[in-house]
């Protein structure tokens, strides 16, 4: 039992260590004064090192596998908590001791770096104000791959790291399973002749009464405001520093409504989430979702299944229309919907719909395989971008910044993250249909306004555990069967063939 | 040279740690919903550990000791900056190795709860709710005293901590040396007849118009807002993550225009201290003033001696009645100037006046030293408290929240922080009559509205040194004598006299 209370208080200081990194990241995004930008890198080097020596020193080694023969440890950690903290410990840990010290304070350096220059360039809408980090970044990652190891593709080691157990050949295979359908669902909708009204969103809508609207939908979906915040910023995130502080971020235009409004429940599905992991798993590594596409599915489900319903804006339209009376006072509830779920081609993956979201992601997974794979340069990305872009969704931007400048992840060097966010959707059109087989009466609970409902079963079938099971084991568990991308096509052609009359 | 750079490397991830825990102190007092503070005593505690090790162990000792002998570094750490240097790393090292990092761990933790139950107990003005953690924290303080080591009281070992080189017995004689003006002085102004209208300031003065306001003082005075921020927070308070990324609170009355007031151009005083430490002292232990005291003159020069002066307001004044225009149209800058430098008793020393203040410090003074020496427990802390209020100010608070509970400084654990201040008050007198002897026109250009050059005089003389010099030897640079409490005695007589005609 000794070696087990060592591997735990080693963990819980690795985890606070780890909060303490995410609070640097949430104040560099949220707050921070300009010039903070440059001490803050080395702060941000300086604490992953120090994570990254403790995940990789001989003392939670020797404790991890004294711990490994032992099997159980104090409770709560016996059986399926044991087995599940031993194997995200001995993961990470392996993870961890293949990248040395110096190689993870300069990639952290190097992000921080690329962050503010992407920013910059963002601004300027400027690919070249970028291009150098970038391509120093994608460098560092290659290296990364090389460090870790990987079998087929380098992009296999990097996907990994946020999708445990996917490949990149399965992924292209999903890909593929859901490409045609998609366009052929949106020619049929393009030639549907319904043509939804979006003036309707673009226009003025008081700052103060948007953010005051969501967090009024915040409230309902069971946020806990003790225990969170929402603050704004230029890409909305959600950042945890344990269950009872859950920060969420948006940004809200005053000519786009639908930015705030699905940024703060897509951003809500994931912090309710966090809030709902069991107490007893804080400060260790159970205290996650088991991959990011798992972590994504309750932000897609909130967000699109409940967030861009019927029955939703049959409770919250009134609602609406009372906080914007000259904007949508002489606007039906039907149009506003259409308007809402208005699926075509367009530039901004994040404003993207349901539809053709999908084709974002292709492209960006398209792109950063190349780029790893060494196929593509960094200075011939915008090229590769806005070709990719007339390829899958027949049009080109004429500004990097709503092109190849409009994400954030690359900037912090996230490459094999983007397919999670198509993962994430499969898997939440999946779980939506267990919720709706084990509530019936769902969409008239939902058009009540009753949505705490859903927090507490997913809270039940889904957050508590944390990383507890892996993510295809948890999906078994909560719908029954392994991954099966025929939910989310039933789900959008019935949603799409209804709202278009197709 | 290498000894120079392994000490440089550790000192300066040393002061990303310590800058990532001055972060988590902000959030914890301006951003962090209520239910956060548990995780955040942990991950305080373990960054603190980890802070604490470091300044600790062979690695350090080893590089300082081996650079004491080498003397010169690498540029610029050559000459005074090398003595300063070596120095203030010899003494951080010499108070940290005496105490255990389990000590430290401890102490962090109970420093946070205190911090939680102080601001509860404040809420409810029920001393009760925060007499446990406060006697724990007493006792550790005991602890650590004993750890560190002391001759006369352990109260030197803990005063000597915030200014170094003070003893116990020597700020003693300090208080006493302005103990009777100060009261002589309060009793010739209630005899004066004379008596403000402090109506005029407790109006309602909307807190928008009031933080704005702010602003535009903070940016006369100099404040970089690309270099740094302003929230609110209980208790108003200066951080710092580097020169780049200094930050400030407030607190903001709707009733009360003095508070957030002078409490910004007092916060203003400590940032600018901190934005003008040159640039390569940052991430050593040179980035820092010498002693609170020092830091503390900074404040008190610009709220009280430039702030609060009649030249200032012939600036300001037709700025303050342009944006409450209904609330001081009709007042004259004269009985303004009155009302914000009304003498008289009060129950706040935050709120207090320049003659009543350090009456405020002396009762500070005697109880902690009290407490300390173990004359005193902390449950008989507010009926202490009460009585030296009757025996100094001749008042007793209803609420201990207007009493014992007022401060947050020793729910955190700061005991010997408070005659800080008053040193502060005496020092920033006599840098002010320098001032005054180099900028003869001083008074006439405040009152056209300059103030940079007060901030560029500072900033040469005192601010970009940091701490290469100690407090002593940079008031005689500065002044061109050694601390001198008569110039503090010169300056409120004189100010008072014509104020109050007497």
């Amino acid at each position: 039992m000794t070696a087990w209370n060592d591997l735990l208080q080693l963990l819980q200081e690795l985890a606070d260590i780890q909060a303490a990194i995410s609070l640097l990241d949430w104040d560099q995004q949220t707050k921070m004064p300009p010039k903070g930008a440059g001490a803050r890198a080395y702060q941000l080097a300086t604490l992953q090192g120090i994570a990254h020596e403790r995940l990789t020193n001989s003392a939670l080694r020797t404790a991890l596998e004294t711990a490994e023969r032992e099997g159980n440890g104090p409770l709560p950690f016996t059986g399926g908590l044991a087995t599940g903290l031993l194997r995200e410990t001995r993961r990470a840990v392996e993870r961890a001791v293949k990248l040395p010290t110096v190689f993870v304070k300069e990639l952290a350096g190097a992000s921080s770096r690329a962050f503010e220059s992407w920013h910059r360039a963002r601004a300027a809408s400027q690919f070249s104000l970028f291009q150098g980090d970038l391509a120093r970044l994608v460098d560092l990652k290659r290296r990364e791959a090389a460090y870790i190891g990987y079998v087929a593709t380098p992009y296999d080691a990097l996907l990994d790291e946020y999708e445990p157990g996917q490949t990149t050949a399965a992924t292209a295979a999903v890909l593929v399973r859901i490409r045609q359908p998609a366009v052929d669902l949106l020619t049929a909708i393009r030639q549907s002749g319904r043509e939804p009204n979006r003036g309707i969103l673009t226009q003025h809508f008081p700052t103060d009464q948007q953010w005051k609207f969501g967090l009024d939908v915040l409230q309902a979906m069971g946020f806990d405001f003790e225990s969170g915040r929402q603050d704004t910023s230029p890409h909305p995130f959600t950042t945890s520093f344990s269950p009872a502080d859950v920060r969420i971020t948006t940004r809200v235009y005053e000519n786009e409504l639908p930015v705030a409004l699905f940024g703060t429940i897509h951003e809500g599905g994931h912090a309710l989430y966090e809030q709902g992991l069991a107490p007893e798993l804080t400060r260790t590594p159970l205290a996650s979702s088991p991959s990011l596409g798992m972590h994504e599915s309750q932000s897609r489900l909130w967000e699109n299944v409940v967030g861009r319903s019927a029955p939703f804006w049959h409770h919250w339209y009134p609602r609406l229309t009372a906080a914007f009376p000259a904007q949508l006072g002489n606007v039906s509830e039907e149009d506003f919907l259409l308007a809402i779920n208005h699926v075509r081609p367009s530039f901004i993956r994040v404003e993207a719909d349901e539809v053709t979201y999908n084709l974002h992601i292709i492209l960006r997974f398209e792109l950063e395989v190349a780029l790893i794979e060494g196929a593509l340069e960094a200075n011939d990305l915008p090229d590769a971008w806005n070709q990719k872009m007339a390829e899958l969704l027949g049009i080109v931007p004429e500004r990097d910044a709503d092109g190849v400048l409009q994400d954030v992840h690359w900037s912090y060097g996230s490459f094999g993250y983007f397919p999670t966010y198509t993962l994430g959707t499969l898997y939440s059109a999946q779980i939506a249909a267990a919720l709706r087989r084990i509530f019936p009466d769902c969409e008239e609970r939902i058009a009540r306004g009753d949505l705490l409902f859903i927090r507490e079963w997913l809270r039940e079938r889904i957050h508590r555990h944390g990383a507890t099971y892996q993510a295809e084991e948890l999906l078994r568990r909560v719908t029954g069967e392994p991954l099966n991308p025929q939910y989310f096509l039933d789900y959008v052609q019935q949603k799409y063939a209804l709202l278009y009359g197709l």
